[in-house]
């Protein structure tokens, strides 16, 4: 039994977090608003490495931006999530072809031509130990 | 098999979804960048509310902020994807009493003062026919 529910995440336990995930989501500003999406993404030293579809106005939308990305994991007993702040940019020409070598798996069958990269600059994370006290509660 | 790849959900469908889940992510400006977090959350009518604790920082945060918000769902075949933009006021008195009576199911023991809701003002969803290309090439 831990005493305190929340733990703080080293940052070698966020990058291991990191890399043993392939779906994110990536927060950005749109318009007057944000907007969020999920992606499938593979870590290259230290950074987020996606792609986004030809045409996709996302790629457009992210370049140079500042965006926010989180990665989450829920069990019975723990949910983990790493949250990162940092700047995107489109790679082009030998490291847009390096990341074939990474473990970018795409999931869907639509043709992704941008390969764009969050330079992370800050990281953090939590591991939260669920006590879900309404469990407790049920009939025995 | 499904051609398209990729299905736009309808609106009906993005609740229904909303109301199968509790964990979500909401992103928000923070400073001059933007933070995520992951949040549990309840659906009450067309508003998503959720806890934050007190002397928490994201309360006042998240006063009167346009937000993001999202959730997803992976299995095998598929993954579901909802966002939705709306703008996130804190609940007090009978309102926020009233989320009592909501499947708002605090999953971690710390204590939660503040009840926020975000008032959706768009919502959209999308649901991923998933080949997981990589799949086909393992040896048989």
């Amino acid at each position: 039994m831990t005493s305190n529910p929340v733990e703080v995440l080293t940052e070698a336990e966020c990058w291991s977090m990191l890399r043993e995930h392939e779906l994110g989501r990536v927060a950005f500003r749109h318009g007057d608003g944000l907007q969020i999406l999920p992606i499938n993404y593979a870590i290259a030293g230290e950074h987020i490495v996606f792609r986004t579809a030809t045409g996709s106005k996302y790629s457009d939308l992210l370049q140079d931006a500042d965006v926010a990305f989180e990665v989450d994991a829920v069990s019975d007993e723990t949910a983990e999530s790493v949250v990162c702040r940092g700047v995107a940019v489109e790679l082009s020409g030998e490291q847009a072809l390096m990341t074939d070598q990474l473990r970018l798996r795409p999931w869907v069958a639509t043709h992704k031509a941008h390969v764009m990269a969050i330079r992370v600059t800050e990281i953090s994370g939590r591991r939260f130990h669920l006590t879900r006290p309404w469990e407790h509660m049920l009939p025995q």
